[in-house]
């Protein structure tokens, strides 16, 4: 069985013909025109994938399309409401135009859940059943997978794992609340974090790591860290409890056999993936002979929304 | 089909032969000493549902016993780990033990998941297929119904609802770690709250109302901001925002149809269940066109326990 798997990003469409054992058997990518109409941009995609089935004689074998998009979903009716990076696209009945055009099923998700689903199913999560996939980026998506699928809550409505409240009244979060998740462990909130801190220790060897990486991301802070210095392990150590007290949260709700991190922050082995797994193993709620949950990262990277989207016809 | 639900506390053991309909046709109870021994507390158990099996000529016509318990378990093979309640029953293998004893199918879950399943099926949540159940009372116990079945994590180890933190590095938790929902919604926490209150504002009319219940429970402060005292109005208005903060992560992660509220506490309609609903609606996450999520107070009471145990045979 084949599958196409399509990623809608803000700048890019990414997409693949992807098999039944989750290998990319031929890619296809386009750009994105802001000003495009949706219907433009999406008629292009159409045009590329009728193309790329030609050539790679997959007309007949494929099952369906899979289609992870930003923004909020209707779900159920495959239509975009709103996609604060991709204005122009809001309102379009995604599903319903590429059908027309394709002739094959789509289904579409949002891009978080989709990654989550790819993992689960053909990256560190595929030893497992039951998981839970954050990316840690600008904000904090999450995806969680009971018993092989994807649950996303009632209607498609749950699974807003970013905005769970970890601090009642804490720092602002651009959904409007306070205190959310991803105020305090996205990659965003580490950058910021390290920024405050270089203001506040201008001594500290931030400053020079500033110069070497040209800027500031999310390894500033690991890279002080490794070198010793007492701010950046700080901050780094403040990171690790904020992330892990919300993982904490999603491992007494749903005792996942594994948490999956994903993003560039998730490369970190030693100084975030084993800290956190220490910090869940001493302090889950649970009797002894709790199910330890194992923390990873991601494997599949840019190619986990891909997969993940195929598997949302492929696992149908 | 009928079932017997079984609800285990730690002074006294309640139980009834229930229909698919959810009726309770024959009662039984017994009291639990301390001292005895769990063979000996449950092998009375036994004897006493033996004979109300006889005297009602259910013989034949049972399916099996769910029994609620407090406590630690294992639930796949219906042993009681711990159970600080009942220490002498630390350990004992519950569903073998019944089942030698009477020849029956014999299904056990923790107290509040059973509570919430019974609400979920015969209850406030009967017209849903997702909702969550959140008792308050000395701690929050939860439980989480999802397409209509209990959903309790990966091995039972989920669904521990009350030890989500919502205040990283916040107040003590029994639990050991700091910060979790029933340090700040449970009935406990609302009396503690009261007491330091009044304590602080020895002039407000929460002293007055001390004497008149001769105590301080779950409803001084509710009685207290009725009658127009500003200090008891804080109380009500912060345990609100605590609590609905609680609830709308549960939202975010389940976005269930509804949330039934029990204990004492829930009985107050206009001061709590009213602006519970108006805060999750006020600051759900979601795009407009969201399902609404429903406040409603548990209405079985003290028989949630008994009917949720006789649906783990019903509903399995």
């Amino acid at each position: 069985m084949i599958a196409i798997g399509v990623d809608i990003g803000g700048t890019s469409i990414k997409g693949a013909f992807i098999n039944d054992k989750g290998e990319i058997l031929t890619r296809f990518s386009m750009k994105v025109e802001k000003e495009a109409s949706a219907e433009d941009s999406v008629g292009k995609l159409c045009d590329i994938i009728a193309k790329a089935m030609d050539e790679g004689g997959y007309k007949g074998k494929v099952k369906g399309i899979g289609i992870g998009c930003p923004g909020l979903l209707d779900i159920d009716n495959g239509i975009i409401i709103n996609s604060p990076n991709l204005p122009m696209w809001s309102k379009f009945p995604l599903k319903e135009f590429v059908e027309k055009r394709l002739g094959l099923e789509v289904v579409i998700n949002n891009d978080a859940n989709v990654a989550a689903l790819g993992e689960a199913k053909f990256g560190s999560g595929s030893k497992y059943q039951n998981s839970i996939m954050i990316t840690l980026g600008t904000g904090i998506g999450g995806g969680v997978i009971i018993n092989g699928k994807l649950y996303d809550g009632y209607k498609h409505q749950g699974g807003e794992l970013g905005h769970m409240v970890i601090h009642v009244n804490g720092r602002a979060c651009g959904c409007g609340r306070k205190g959310c998740f991803e105020a305090y462990a996205s990659a965003s909130a580490l950058i910021k974090d390290t920024r405050a801190m270089m203001k506040k220790h201008p001594e500290s060897l931030l400053t020079q790591i500033e110069k070497e990486l040209v800027g500031v991301d999310g390894r500033n802070a690991f890279l002080a860290a490794k070198r010793g210095d007492k701010y950046g392990m700080k901050l780094v150590n403040d990171y690790v409890m904020y992330l892990s007290e919300g993982l904490l949260n999603f491992c007494n709700i749903f005792r996942p056999e594994v948490i999956i991190l994903s993003g560039g922050i998730a490369n970190e082995k030693e100084y975030l993936i084993d800290k956190v797994a220490d910090y869940l193993e001493e302090n889950h709620y649970g009797f002894i002979g709790s199910p330890k949950v194992e923390v990873v990262n991601g494997t599949l990277g840019y190619d986990s929304g891909k997969i993940g989207a195929a598997c949302l016809i492929l696992f149908k």
